[in-house]
């Protein structure tokens, strides 16, 4: 009984290793090919010592597989895909380049023209708390941004049962690793530790995003989502602050409200593995190295409005580890397999 | 000529101490005497190396001194400073025993009932920015929570210009300093580091300062106002996040109203010695261990929102420094005397 | 085909609950029991929210088990275990409490009286890399300390092989959560964030162990060994530099050396599962979360010297880890069961 | 009464930031020029925001300035150096281009032939307490390195008493700031942070000055130093631990001893300004942002060695408030003048 042979392409990132050490722990997949460019023809574990242990080459080309990741840059992952999905190859995609249903969003948000528009209607948008079914029957999954991941799933509940206004605020704070391996200036350590703050306030690019996927659950929700992406001193972990109004008759007031509040989460997320919704608000801490998300909704008495917390991992719920959940889907195995490690704490 | 002699009532916290440092380096007085409890008799360099060429040691009262500052506990603070007001001795309260108007609000968010309600009303806010005038002629002036001089500066000039909706949110970002220096498991290294969380969603204390100060500008806005506190993994600094709707008719759309909205800020803050409007999104490294204020307005042009963000240092233009600032303005010093140090960066 | 009960005594504290992580993961036990005495009563999942997959309510006392690892502290270990032991529960001790084989060591280095002196022959010092056999074969075993760890597995090739005098340096650097979850102002976030200093340089009790495991390997080994320990602002992870001149006539000189010293490092580790002999100074990050012990030998070859560095992740390979690694050869399972996860980077 | 115009080459780096960061503060001169390369153009507000109460412009050459600091990087600065000493300028070099004796050095350690060798007799090492005399009659001076400046404060006094055996180990702990502004992987943020690791085990570059100036003292002093940097996760600081045997009959044995040595260094550096020796080990906190260099030196009463840790800031005492320093007494300047701040904790 052989295994699948799974590949990963561009190991050489935050997302791609994540994905190799998530990949080495899996019972029912072999990792098997992977690639990088700069690395090329070195071993795995010369480049990443924690994963010396997975005797692989880097290589130039992905080799035989049946199913493959991308963690290459947006506009150059789609040219990588599409020549795959040719082959039928069932594909997780951790670009942006197939999230987006609407063609004419790709040159607004990412400054290049959508090679394969007819590929956006097929590609299924990779959160599997919304589109378990349609992942699950997908050749082509689209993995979710990690601002996005987190912020959908906080507001998802609300939106869909109609109990907020459309007017939406996101506050998320973000650990540095979600930049990725790059350098950059706000990334190098003198300048990031010991400092905060927001960037993108003219419009983050996973903005398209969550106005998507929240629109989905409400049409007429008007383009009145504000995100707003904060940087802080961590490796890993975005803890994202969602605000909203309360619509009017939906909810009772005052602390039952809270509670009605509370069990519509709970109810949203019942069988949900990697979904938890807590009576405190969460850590980031709590999810390091785990597909884990806690989300935790609460009234502001005073003011009526919705207040609600969620926390992942960056690199595990917000890229690598929801990807081997949405392969687990394609691949027709039990959801969480090889996912089921706690986080590490402290 | 004699300096003014100056004391600090519980220099053993993260306040008093920073008092200390500023003080040590200020031209204009003299600080003679400090105060404090588990270590008083120590030499201040004892307990704080770093402060070891102030030959000082730690009383357990108060010496001699013209103006006093109190970095006690609330509750305490009042029982301390109250003695010393009948004793003429001018008093910068770093607690919060004065800030609040109406003594209705001590037993509902401090817990105990204010023991000289009369003397509320004579206490002045220290914001200098906002009160110069009644702080040059006070003689006990309430400091600000650090919480509040980020966000009511960040606020002050779009509320009182009437420019926003009185809808506010205020998310915070603060550096563990914030909590002072009594041990607690949520500000113990191996649980703060790496980790991001929000708390006292159920009302934290600095929101009844929030909402006074920014009625003042407008006495109909109603209870409107959401402030989420965030922990996050530094040392010092706060960043900021404010959003509310933009008044409909008072700004151009578009990014002629950007503009407008800056100017409007620029000209509120013109000439403010530690406010800065800047064009960019601010870094609270750019405030380390200074008593600047960096606020960047802008306008979220897809939803009509107001952003704004402000930056401090928590323990110097949020604590300390802003004290030293109201100590000049009540001995009639030119205000930033001894405040001029640049910030250290990186 | 029942697994072994195994319980843990003490579970709150850092060591407790990375045992009841390791343990949650294991195929071949099952984790029935876990003590606390102020958290008594609560379940696991409400302190540590990671864990709560794990149904486990936090007991006052330990309940049915074959197996036990106590978590508490010296002194009080020893109670607890003592009475198990009678009982024919095998034992892995955390504490220090059975580490030392000279009962006089413990008023010098502890300050108490061992109670059951003849019990310290019995016991095994918990180092599976020296200590295989005895270890399979022990009802009790000592877990070694977390510096202990470093620093033994760092120079035991070289003093066992003689290539060294025995003027031994050792300088290790630590992360805060290696002194536990118990508050103290040197593990306070804004006192040990944005620092680094030495402590105990009258002796810490670590170097107990460390000579006297040293010295099995050269009785004749004198006082010669100097540690020092340094706390730098992580959370995780020990990295130790060890020094010590060569022994004359030993080694050849230049890098000839070098590769002779490499080899002899390579040769004592070979088959280990966990340690890894490698060709650059490693990174305590590359054992975040793992139970591996990554050492790089290399000689100074201007002055002679032998310099070597291990890194290890204190709660890990330093403590729970090498705890259940210990466990695993004691109940005769594969000794890297339940041990397989990678590193988590970054 | 004209105070001197100061300039410096390449402010754009962490070394030269700082400079402009203390000149702006000092009383005594005035900063007039700034240069740097990639930011020419530019005001010194916009690349340094708390700067920006200084209004230089960025210029690709230097203005007319009497005294100049050169932070360019080595081989690079004496290009810039060499002819400012032509037209009489003053100048403190904050490269290594002028502080080794021997030209012999500069190919083996920095991989160039020295453009002119005569210099390097000229050259006064920029260590105040150590050549203050002939600081004050430079024309230029070759400020240390960080780890120099750390390292061989520590030892001085011990070496020139002839107290240690020349057998010396210096383990030191670094910041990322002293690898400077520019990008690489190992200060890339992620990375840096939550690890620790050695580097240049082969020989750091900055073992020939630490090296050179021990020998001054002893000159049959061995090439028998050995250096081992770290770099572990904080942006300023550097903790440097001492190891030395005592040579024999020197100094009183036991507790006597320990108070022999601590007297030793009392009087080596009784009336330094900025070297403090204490009786506790140090803290790197409690330099930051300030000039002065903390020193704790011990017995280990177990081995016979010596124990000394020293404390700086690496970019204060390290670079820019050394060089400042240097300038005052090259200008005939109160040696502290400008350099009074305390350090800023926490």
């Amino acid at each position: 009984m052989n295994k699948p042979k799974v590949g990963i392409i561009n190991v050489s990132g935050y997302t791609g290793v994540e994905l190799a050490r998530l990949l080495s722990q899996h019972p029912e997949v072999a990792l098997t090919s992977v690639t990088g460019r700069s690395s090329a023809g070195k071993k795995l574990g010369e480049v990443f010592p924690h994963l010396a242990d997975l005797a692989l080459t880097i290589e130039p080309e992905l080799g035989e597989v049946s199913f493959a990741f991308s963690a290459m840059p947006h506009k150059e992952s789609a040219k990588e895909v599409i020549p795959l999905l040719s082959r039928g190859i069932k594909v997780v995609d951790l670009s942006a380049d197939f999230r987006l249903k609407d063609a004419a969003e790709y040159p607004a948000w990412y400054g290049f023209t959508h090679p394969e528009p007819q590929l956006l209607s097929q590609a299924v948008y990779g959160l599997p708390e919304l589109y378990r079914r349609e992942i699950a029957a997908a050749q082509l999954v689209a993995n979710p941004g990690c601002y996005p991941t987190g912020a959908i799933l906080a507001l998802a509940p609300a939106v869909k049962a109609g109990i907020i206004e459309p007017e939406i605020i996101i506050d998320s704070k973000s650990g540095a690793s979600g930049a990725g391996r790059t350098l950059s200036l706000p990334t190098h350590f003198a300048e990031a530790n010991e400092d905060a703050s927001a960037y993108a306030l003219d419009g983050h690019r996973h903005l398209a995003e969550i106005t998507q996927e929240l629109r989905l659950f409400r049409p007429q929700l008007p383009a009145a989502v504000t995100f707003v992406p904060h940087l802080i001193p961590m490796t890993r972990g975005i803890l994202t602050t969602g605000y909203a109004h309360l619509a009017s008759g939906r909810i009772a007031s005052g602390s039952r409200g809270s509670g009605e509040v509370f069990q519509l989460y709970q109810d949203f997320y019942r069988d949900e593995p990697f979904v938890r919704v807590v009576a405190h608000p969460p850590h980031t801490k709590h999810t390091w190295g785990a597909n884990t998300c806690f989300i935790h909704p609460t009234l502001d008495l005073r003011t009526g409005r919705l207040i609600v917390i969620s926390a992942i991992d960056n690199l595990v719920k917000g890229a690598a580890g929801q990807a081997v959940q949405n392969m687990n889907l394609m691949l027709g195995l039990h959801e969480p397999t090889g996912l089921g490690a706690a986080a590490i704490y402290p």
